[in-house]
């Protein structure tokens, strides 16, 4: 057997969590809530098994969803898609990005990835037969190389992947980064992947810029969003994807024979959920308050940091404690100090390591002051 | 835009649902029955969303689910997967067949596919670069040719997928087919790809031949299982496939990146439930009542048949009612005599069209008597 990703090993996310679980340490690694979603999302989904919503939905998803899917972006950012053939509903977002990037991409087709970067784009792309083109965020505090990512766009250029708010460093692409993004693909045939899967955690009044949101991006973006971030139901597995329909058509042929639907009563039970928007509209505040618990716990140890910008995830800087490879760092932590993390380097180009753990403070706010209190010790 | 996949359009699933509704016809085209799951399958999943069994499962599934799948792949077909590496949890077959192939097919690879054949397979080879190579069943009693099978295995032969028992025909493949097959495939290094989402549905005292019970089958084949098929709910989207751990290794390189992993709370759901081997072992004769009543109302119609051997599709021929295509008879039927049904023609290789029709069983008694009902008339 020669493999087609030779390269895929277990991911850093089941490592850390297996050791998380093995040395039976505080686990802040992989990004999941570690409380309960809304009872309210349960009995929902209860009722519509009882209702017998249990055969195949349509392919695309049920219309009821599409449409509130269709409003809520409408009110949010100003966008119009037509919930008839412009929506699609995943088994969550990552399913979404992998059909669309399977719809697309060929032998030798480039797509440009921003680095570091959440690990589903990479084999996606090779198992295709593509090309990843990697552009990296430059310096400990990841700022954008727009001028590299110019340079790198070129007529094999077939995609573009962004993420933002990003995982893992908590960055929030601009107004002007967007607007650099749409002028630069001005012209071209490139298709934009818009991985916005922490769409509803931006803190300290900043916004988030959607693709969807400016009309020359949105005419060749797929914006892909995850149920399972925004209500804390990782577990569902349960997101969706909007694009113009001429690209969302070419997606539904390959959505339709990798999965051929979503599961039809979560489907059922979104729906009345979302027509709330109070069930996404206080995230942002709900999520800050974490965040600031934690990093105000920090103050006073030697880990420095830059306060995330949006996503449920920090990223720490050691540099300040040991020189020692993240990696490392981050097993020795979980060993010794019974607290676990991601170590960066492993999303970066050329395994950078700026000596930096990602830390998730989706957590209990107890659960945040124990790992203050650990993370106090070191 | 140049599609991946040209030749992709609505699947007449769709066409027929669609037209179904519209119609106010009653629906014994799309392959899903219109009776509830047993409400102890809704209780479990509600009771494991309330004990928050809401976030990621692991990547192949929890370990207690692949025990209990191993348990019941060894007490019917004597064969032996590790729970560990051998088995895999998938949203739906569908998406384990996806992702089988997606592992395995680069460009140029030929894949054989016996016709008629359910539509999933030829788009999913064809995304990854593939050839579908077809082998055509003979005649109207859809007969196996071996030796026309055999003719085209070469060294391009990447993959052959069987499907038993089989969509659309209700043909079971024999032990014999099986030890054909097997001797076949010797000394070769091609993979099989078996999918036998209605292996609990076989009639007439007749064995399901599962590929995982012939060993030098068993070490290159992949077999998909479906829960949707087996319990009632196509729209929970839950499935899995096994395969000894070289071949399972690659296929969850693609499945982590393609979905991460199935709906967590119905795995727990499905633990419980499939511990009790009723579950699946009563499925045989309530579907065979279904069948019988289903045929014995049309003696007399001027509709032959050979009875199915399994699946929950009878196929029934009218040639001796109209020489027309199937595709126009069974619109016709739809908007006429307000019943759907699935012409076969278009699963056939070059739309060979014996004038046969097929209609979903996995109905109520009373939807059945009323299909009864109108094709008496016709
Ligand atoms: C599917 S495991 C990873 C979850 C996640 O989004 C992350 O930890 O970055
Ligand atoms: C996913 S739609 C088709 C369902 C099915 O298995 C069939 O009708 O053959």
């Amino acid at each position: 057997i020669t493999s087609k990703l030779p390269k895929v090993s277990t991911t850093i996310f089941t490592i850390m969590s297996q050791l998380a679980a093995e040395q039976n340490a505080l686990n802040l690694s992989q990004g999941f809530p570690n409380f309960a979603p809304d009872p309210l999302l349960i009995k929902l989904a209860t009722d519509a098994m009882q209702a017998d919503y249990n055969q195949y939905a349509p392919m695309q998803g049920i219309l009821p969803l599409r449409e509130v899917i269709a409003d809520k972006i409408e009110s949010l950012h100003g966008a119009q898609y037509h919930p008839e053939t412009e929506i699609t509903v995943t088994a969550g977002a990552t399913q979404a990005i992998y059909t669309a990037i399977s719809a697309f991409i060929r032998p030798n087709d480039e797509v440009i990835v921003i680095k570091p970067a959440y690990d589903c784009y990479e084999p996606a792309i090779e198992v295709n037969g593509g090309v990843p083109v990697f552009v990296q965020l430059q310096g400990k505090d990841y700022k954008m190389d727009w001028s590299d990512f110019r340079k790198k766009i070129n007529p094999k250029t077939k995609m573009v992947i962004i993420n933002t708010p990003h995982n893992p460093t908590g960055k929030v692409f601009s107004r002007e980064d967007m607007l650099t993004l749409q002028e630069i693909l001005k012209n071209t045939a490139v298709i934009l992947l818009s991985d916005e899967v922490y769409e509803h955690i931006i803190f300290d009044g900043e916004r988030h810029h959607s693709a969807s949101s400016f009309p020359d991006l949105a005419s060749r973006s797929f914006v892909c969003a995850s149920f399972g971030k925004t209500f804390h139901i990782t577990g569902w597995k349960m997101g969706y994807c909007v694009a113009p329909k001429e690209l969302m058509r070419e997606f539904q042929k390959v959505h339709q024979f990798n999965i051929f639907c979503a599961n039809h009563p979560l489907q059922q039970a979104l729906t009345s959920y979302l027509k709330n928007p109070e069930h996404y509209l206080e995230l942002n505040a709900f999520y800050q308050a974490k965040r600031d618990l934690f990093l105000s716990g920090l103050d006073g140890t030697k880990f420095t940091f830059t306060p995330a910008q949006g996503t449920y995830f920090q990223l720490l800087d050691y540099s300040q404690i040991i020189h020692e490879p993240d990696h490392d760092f981050a097993k020795r932590l979980a060993i010794d100090h019974k607290i676990a993390s991601i170590p960066v380097s492993g999303f970066n180009l050329d395994q950078t390591d700026h000596h930096q753990l990602r830390f998730c403070f989706a957590k209990k706010d107890d659960t945040l002051q124990k790992a203050i209190d650990i993370l106090m010790e070191i």
